[in-house]
């Protein structure tokens, strides 16, 4: 380790430990720092270091949208995902308070025992929430280990596709177990629907398939939105801290139960910001490694925890607007009715070092023509601008479209561009939205849904 | 899957299902059983489907003890060691009492909330004992982790022999929040040597120490013995046995904390059982797989956690007497006093398809001689059979002698050997000096530390 790596692990350590006996919400928010130092240290220490072993065992990629197509490491958003683990141990007993055996008659038999005296109303959490934690760990383990499996064994889609599903299972086991609550608010605008003085619904085991949902969407949204230097990590880090100002204005202004639910989504968020930083600076254009699968399931799994157990998955959906967008935006080309080719990156141009969106081009032979209404469709598309047509001059006939992904609509909008000027916009407008979204969640939301528990409390 | 492999399944639901609402101790056991069948389902389903791909991505070797020494796939184990993690994240609600919220005001938290009763002293674990439960997965899961990431990588010895306590991490530190008793019985045989009335000593940080020896020791031990068709699985398998031997004694004549403790240690060890015995059918000789060192290190894992979590681990070591013997008997050779070949595999010899014990030989140039004083010791043990030497009929002088390992030893005691023979062997002692040593433990052990915890209780 060089010596502003030992100086800064110096500082993480001494935040760290100054931590302790901090008044209120400053003892688990100081430390969170603190070890979000410390991951960012390793990640940044040991990336380097790794990253020739990956390319001997296979893992590596060529970065084709370079002048000369380079050899890159794959996967080394693993080295990230397991660096927040081990952080994410050493933070418990920061984060929670200690349950103190009195007496014992043996084989780790808790007799009796009583749990430290908190403070205040927040300076740590709850002993009898380790449970809910430590599962969130599991599932995040879980979640790198096939993350892992994936990267080595290119799993094919339709099985890729559910296995956060698979890595939820400890999550949600342990939900059940220790938590079990399955009923919703019903919202103001519904509340006529049904039975007078109904507030609530139970959902039951429908719940458990609500939250699965929520696990297969945040990891495979960020899978699907792929393929620009930065981009993975890069909307990691906007929905992180999208996550972190929601967080912050409940911490603020929230009620109880409120706050301590966003003050360990902040926990959680903080570390995770971290190590994705470190891994950012060597994905970011041009990339010294690219991230994996095992990165984005990881970031989406986090978010997904974070939103499940701190009951705010709704708001959550709201910051993966893009990525919704995204998915619906290329359901055309997903179900065929045009022509999709097995790649839709962005076309990197060597002469002018900028990428352009790529077409699809009916001139070619093995390319399916389009059916007439279909074609009526991508003229009024290229109206509205959500498309880019290139037609023969002599017939009108179109000839190429660009495909459709957001990278390239992006494109279409803005480009050509250079590499990093293409992530850092969709960047910036995953930013706009989300700041957009939570403004609205916080006016609208209260007057469609009757609460907010900004003042008020509530299940999801 | 096939017909029998789907009767398996519903005889396997069918008895977790009726395990519910059992009486006493019936219940667990009824489910480790079932979850330990359908660990040995998946394991056994897995193995052969994946087999392939494992080969395809460069994880295999040569077996060198067979005629054509044919390419086998590496790492299965690793499979092995998933199903044993999902198997027990599905075995959580059938283990641990619920507790049921019923009241909360929102963003999960717990104002009210009430255990579900048991319905006798034993017939599942209280709800408390859930964190120490999952320190337990997760220290598991982070052993195949860094498992998976020495099979791929290949790290150097003297790294990974620290691996199994960068995993036992989580369990330490749960330990440390949850739990904490760090003090120790005092032997009778010692008690004079402290205060009068003193009888536990407090081991402070000394204690988590011993704990992460534990943890480094077992995994390491049966990494160590290792190199012959089904020894790894079948040691562990053995080790697994004695244990729950060991189990089986405390629950039929112990006390109430000991019973529970020593039932905990049987829900572990039925389901490792159910994966291993599968993984054994394809390691058995002659090998369709290899198992790898995650295998090593989980199964070393699962025993280690029994131990610490059962507070048992000074049993725990007795059933490693042939390991600890395999390493003070290598020690000459770890040492250099007498020459150590890269490989101390015992020889093949396709003639006869017989295995023999490896020699160093003194008749290569390269070989370093031996000093007077070191060739006095070999004839010494070769008088008392501990080593095979074979001398120049001229001279007298030795020119060759076997490695210092147990597997040669045994062959140098039976052999020459066909190598599933030598496994049983080697198995087959492991058992009796294991089954010697329960014996000893609640004859002679009680006497000289003044209690067993079949009547009284203890803590480590």
């Amino acid at each position: 380790m060089s010596l502003p790596e030992l100086s800064l692990l110096g500082i993480a350590i001494t935040i760290i430990y100054t931590s302790q006996g901090s008044y209120g919400i400053t003892e688990p928010l100081q430390a969170a720092l603190g070890f979000s130092l410390i991951g960012f240290i390793s990640t940044n220490y040991l990336i380097p270091k790794l990253s020739s072993s990956f390319i001997k065992i296979g893992l590596y990629g060529k970065d084709l949208s370079k002048p000369n197509k380079p050899v890159i490491p794959e996967s080394l958003g693993s080295v990230a995902a397991t660096s927040y683990l081990f952080v994410m141990f050493f933070f418990i007993p920061f984060l929670f308070i200690k349950y103190l055996v009195t007496n014992t008659t043996g084989g780790g038999n808790r007799d009796d025992g009583i749990t430290q005296i908190r403070d205040s109303d927040l300076d740590r959490f709850p002993h009898d929430k380790l449970a809910g934690y430590l599962s969130a760990i599991l599932c995040l383990e879980s979640t790198v280990l096939l993350g892992i499996a994936d990267d080595l064994f290119d799993i094919r889609w339709r099985h890729k596709f559910f296995l956060p599903a698979i890595a939820a299972i400890p999550l949600l086991i342990v939900y059940y177990v220790d938590f079990g609550i399955t009923h919703v608010l019903i919202p103001k605008f519904l509340e006529s629907w049904f039975p007078q003085g109904q507030t609530t619904i139970e959902l039951g085991w429908l719940y458990y398939i609500y939250m699965s949902s929520v696990a297969i969407f945040c990891p495979n949204s960020i899978n699907i939105l792929a393929g620009v230097n930065g981009l993975e990590v890069g909307q990691s880090i906007i929905i992180a801290l999208l996550i972190l100002i929601n967080d912050l204005i409940f911490l603020v202004s929230g009620s109880f139960p409120a706050r301590e639910s966003h003050l360990f989504s902040i926990c959680l968020i903080i570390p995770f910001l971290g190590v994705s930083l470190a891994l950012l600076k060597f994905n970011w254009w041009p990339s010294k490694v690219f991230v994996g699968d095992t990165y984005c399931y990881f970031a989406g799994m986090v978010f997904a925890i974070v939103g499940i157990l701190g009951h705010f998955s709704k708001t959550l959906l709201l910051f993966f607007i893009p990525q919704i967008f995204n998915f619906i935006y290329s359901l055309p080309q997903l179900i065929n009715s045009i022509p999709c080719p097995r790649h839709r990156l962005p076309k990197f141009n060597p002469e002018d070092g900028l990428m352009y969106p790529s077409m699809v081009d009916y001139t070619q032979p093995t390319t399916k023509q389009l059916k007439p209404w279909i074609t009526q469709t991508l003229e009024l598309l290229s109206i509205l601008k959500l498309v880019k047509l290139e037609k023969d001059i002599k017939t009108g006939r179109i000839i190429k479209n660009s495909n459709f992904t957001l990278i390239n609509l992006i494109l279409v909008w803005f480009g050509p561009l250079r590499e990093d000027k293409l992530t850092l916009i969709i960047l910036g407008l995953q930013f706009l939205i989300g700041v957009f979204a939570i403004f609205i969640r916080h006016t609208i939301g209260p007057w469609v849904f009757g609460y907010d528990n900004l003042w008020l409390t509530n299940i999801i």
